[in-house]
C-alpha cells in the first residue's frame, strides 16, 4: 500500500490492519517515505525553486496553485517560518549549501526590513521592498523570527544571530507580559487568557534550547505548561479551552465557548515532545489527554477531517466558517497522533494517525502542481486553491513532513532493535 | 403563485412571466403581501416578543434558531439598528404604542450605557448590564445609533433626541475625517479608502434628513456620492471597488482586489433612492450601473445567490469563506433590484428581483421557527443556524421587507392610475 493513496487502501490487508492500529514494518516504511519524499521532492522544491526574491530580499510566497505569484507583499510570519524551515533542514537533515544560503537570505530580510525602529517590535505585513504595511497587536511575528535566527546561529556559529534570536524572543515575552497594547482591543470588563501565548512560548523555547541553548528555556516551558494545565485543560468536561478568564473560568459567551481543536492538538504535541525529551510520564499523560479530548471534539463524524471551530456546549458558533477543513490542523494532528503512538504504543494513536493521514492525503494534496491546498469545505471540496497568502506558507506542511519522517525513523530503529 | 414558494413557481404561468420581467398586478400584490406579512407577522414578532431586557435595558438579541438566548452580551450595532427599525415602523407604518415604547427602551440603553465618557465615542460590544467590552477602530456604531435617535426625535418631538442624533452623527463624521486612530492598524505606506464610510454617510444623512431635517444632509450626500463615483466606480472594468488607493488607484494585492458585491449593491440603492427623491436621472444611471456590474460579478451562476467576495481579476481571494451566501447581501439586492425596476421600468430588474426573491426565499427562511438564517454554504446548505449574534440582528431583513412593501405599494398605486 502507498500510504498517500487511500483509495488503494480499502482493498489491501495491511491498510485495514493499519487502521486498526497494527502497523507492520512495511507500512511504517511506506509512511516514512511519504513524509520524507513529500518534503524533499515536493514541498521544499515548490517553494524554494521560485520564491527567493533576488531583487529585494526575502521570499515571494503568496502563490496560486501552480506557483504563479498572486501578491508581491510579504507576510512576516511566513518570512520567518520559511527561514526557520530552511535552517532546520540544514541543521537536522543535511548541510546543503543552498538551504543555508536561502535561510541567510531570509534572515537578512527579517533583520533589515521587518523591525520597527520606533519600538523594536516587528511588522506583520510589509511590501516587496520591505516597507511596513501593518503591525499586529500580538507579537507572534517575533516568535517565528526568533526561531529563524536561532537556526542561523546554529548553522553558522555566528553569535550575532544567537543574540538576535534571544533578543527577539524576549521582545515576544515582554510584549505579552507587560504591554497594555495587547489588551487594548478589549476593556478590563472581561479579561481573558488565550492558549496561544503559552503554547507558542513552549514551542519557541524548545527550538531556542536546541539552537542557541537558551538558558531559561526549561523554566519558560515549565511555566507555560503549568499555565495551560491550570487554566485551559478541563478534565471535568474533557476539553481544552482556547480562551478562558484570568483564573481559568469558562466564559459562557460566544468567544469563550469556541474551541479550536487543531490549535489544542498542536499544543498537545508541544507538551508530548517535552514529555519525551524529559522522559516525564506526567507530561506525556497530559499531552495524551489533550489530544484525546480534542480529537473527540474536532473529528467530523460525518465527513471526516478536523472541524475548525466547535462550541464547548454544542451550540452554534459565531464564526460562520467554523466547519471548514484547513490544512494546518491536519498537519498538527498528524504529528500529535504519531508522537503519542511512539510514546505510548497505544494502537488507538496508530489508528487515528492512519485515519487522518488517509483523509488528509485524499483531500489536500494538489496532484497536478504539488504542495497542499489550504482551505477546503466541510465535505472536502476545494474552497480557495491558492498555496500561499499572509497565513499559509512553507511551514505547517513541511514541519509535519520533517517531524513525522524523523519520528518514523526513530520508530524504525526501535523496531529493528526489538 | 405565492412568491415565497419557488417550487410552485415552475408550474405556474404567471411565475414564468415574472421571471421574464413581466409582472402583472396579481404577482405584484403577492410580492407585496410576502414582504408586508413577513415583516409584521414573522420578523418583528420573532424579535420583539422575546428580546426586551426589562432588567438591564436594551435588547437581548443573540439568539438561536428557535429564539433561545445564546449569549447575554449586547452588540451595540444591533441595539441601535433595532431601535431604528422600531422607530421607523412607528413613524412610517403605524403609531403602535408598543413599537414606540420598545424604541425608547432601546434609545435609553444606547444613551446611558453605550458611550465612552472618556472620548464620547461609542462601544461596539457591551455586557448585558452595559459594561464595555470592546470599542472598534471604525465608528459605524455611531451611525446606527444616530439614526435610532433620529427616529425617536421624530416620534416624540423631543429635541433632546434630535440633538443626540446630530451629535452622534457628527462624531461618526469627525472620527473618520480626523482621527489617526482609524488608520492606526495600517502604516502610511499604502493608504486606502473604503466604500463603507461614504456609503454609510449617505444612508445616515438620508435618514436624518427625514427624521430631524439635518441641515447639511444634501451636501454630505453629494460629497459621498461624488467620492464613490470618483474613486470606487470603475466603468472601464465594469465594477465597484470596495477598497482603493487615495486617488482611486486599483491596489493590485489581495485586499485591494477583493470585491464585495452585496456591499456595492447596497450602496447602489442608497444612490438610486437619492436619484428618486431628487428626480435626478444621472444618479439613477449611476446606481443602475453599480447594480448591473456587481450583479454580474456577484451572482453565482452555478448555485444561484450572491457570492460574498470575488476577486476583480478572477484570482483566488484571501478570505477562505468567500463563497458563502449571507442573508444581508440578498436583502440589499432585493431592495436594489426592486427600486431599479420602479425607477427605470426595465424588465431586467423585475427579472432579477424575481430571481433573487426565489433563491432567497427558498434557502434563508426558517420554516419552523420563523425569521431567516444568516449563513449558508455556497450551495445553500445551512452553516450556522443562529438568528442573532454581534453581526446579525433585526435590521437587514426587516428593513428590506419594509422598503420592498412600500415600493410595491407605490408601484401598485401607479399601476392602478395607469
Amino acid at each position: 500500500m502507498n500510504p498517500t493513496d487511500s483509495q488503494a487502501a480499502d482493498n489491501d490487508d495491511p491498510a485495514a490492519r493499519s487502521r486498526a492500529g497494527h502497523w507492520d514494518a512495511q507500512f511504517q516504511a511506506q509512511l516514512l517515505a511519504a513524509y520524507r519524499d513529500g518534503l524533499l521532492h515536493d514541498t521544499i522544491p515548490f517553494w524554494l525553486d521560485r520564491s527567493i526574491d533576488l531583487e529585494h530580499g526575502g521570499f515571494l510566497l503568496m502563490r496560486d496553485r501552480d506557483g504563479t505569484l498572486l501578491d508581491t507583499d510579504k507576510g512576516v510570519w511566513q518570512q520567518g517560518r520559511f527561514t526557520w524551515m530552511l535552517g532546520e533542514l540544514y541543521n537536522q537533515v543535511q548541510q546543503r549549501p543552498e538551504w543555508l544560503e536561502a535561510a541567510l537570505h531570509g534572515g537578512r530580510f527579517l533583520s533589515e526590513h521587518c523591525f520597527d525602529p520606533a519600538d523594536g517590535r516587528m511588522w506583520f505585513h510589509v511590501t516587496r521592498e520591505g516597507k511596513p504595511i501593518r503591525k499586529r497587536r500580538y507579537a507572534y511575528t517575533e516568535s517565528f523570527a526568533a526561531v529563524a535566527f536561532g537556526e542561523l546561529a546554529q548553522a553558522t556559529g555566528d553569535s550575532r544571530w544567537a543574540d538576535q534570536a534571544e533578543r527577539t524572543f524576549r521582545r515576544f515575552l515582554d510584549h505579552h507580559r507587560h504591554s497594555p497594547e495587547v489588551r487594548s482591543k478589549f476593556t478590563p470588563t472581561r479579561p481573558t487568557r488565550g492558549i496561544g501565548i503559552p503554547m507558542i512560548t513552549i514551542a519557541t523555547a524548545q527550538q531556542l534550547r536546541d539552537s542557541i541553548e537558551l538558558p531559561d528555556a526549561k523554566a519558560l516551558i515549565d511555566q507555560s505548561i503549568e499555565s495551560i494545565r491550570q487554566y485551559h485543560v478541563k478534565p471535568e468536561s474533557k476539553c481544552v479551552m482556547e480562551t478562558v478568564g484570568l483564573e481559568g473560568e469558562i466564559i459562557d459567551h460566544f468567544d469563550g465557548r469556541t474551541l479550536n481543536p487543531g490549535h489544542a492538538i498542536e499544543a498537545s504535541w508541544f507538551i508530548l515532545l517535552e514529555g519525551k525529551l524529559r522522559a516525564d510520564r506526567s507530561l506525556v499523560e497530559l499531552g495524551c489527554h489533550m489530544l484525546d479530548w480534542m480529537w473527540q471534539r474536532g473529528w467530523d463524524q460525518q465527513y471526516g477531517g478536523l472541524l475548525y471551530f466547535v462550541d464547548v456546549r454544542g451550540l452554534p458558533v459565531q464564526e460562520y466558517w467554523h466547519d471548514m477543513k484547513f490544512w494546518w490542523p491536519h498537519n498538527e494532528a498528524l504529528i500529535a497522533t504519531l508522537l503519542a503512538y511512539q510514546l505510548t504504543d497505544n494502537p488507538r494513536y496508530a489508528s487515528w494517525h492512519t485515519q487522518i493521514h488517509e483523509w488528509a492525503y485524499q483531500h489536500f494534496p494538489d496532484r497536478e502542481h504539488g504542495e497542499w491546498y489550504g482551505y477546503l469545505h466541510r465535505d472536502g471540496r476545494l474552497s480557495v486553491p491558492l498555496k500561499g497568502n499572509l497565513w499559509k506558507g512553507p511551514f505547517h506542511l513541511p514541519r509535519m513532513q520533517l517531524i513525522c519522517w524523523k519520528l518514523l525513523e526513530e520508530m524504525q530503529g526501535n523496531t529493528s532493535h526489538d
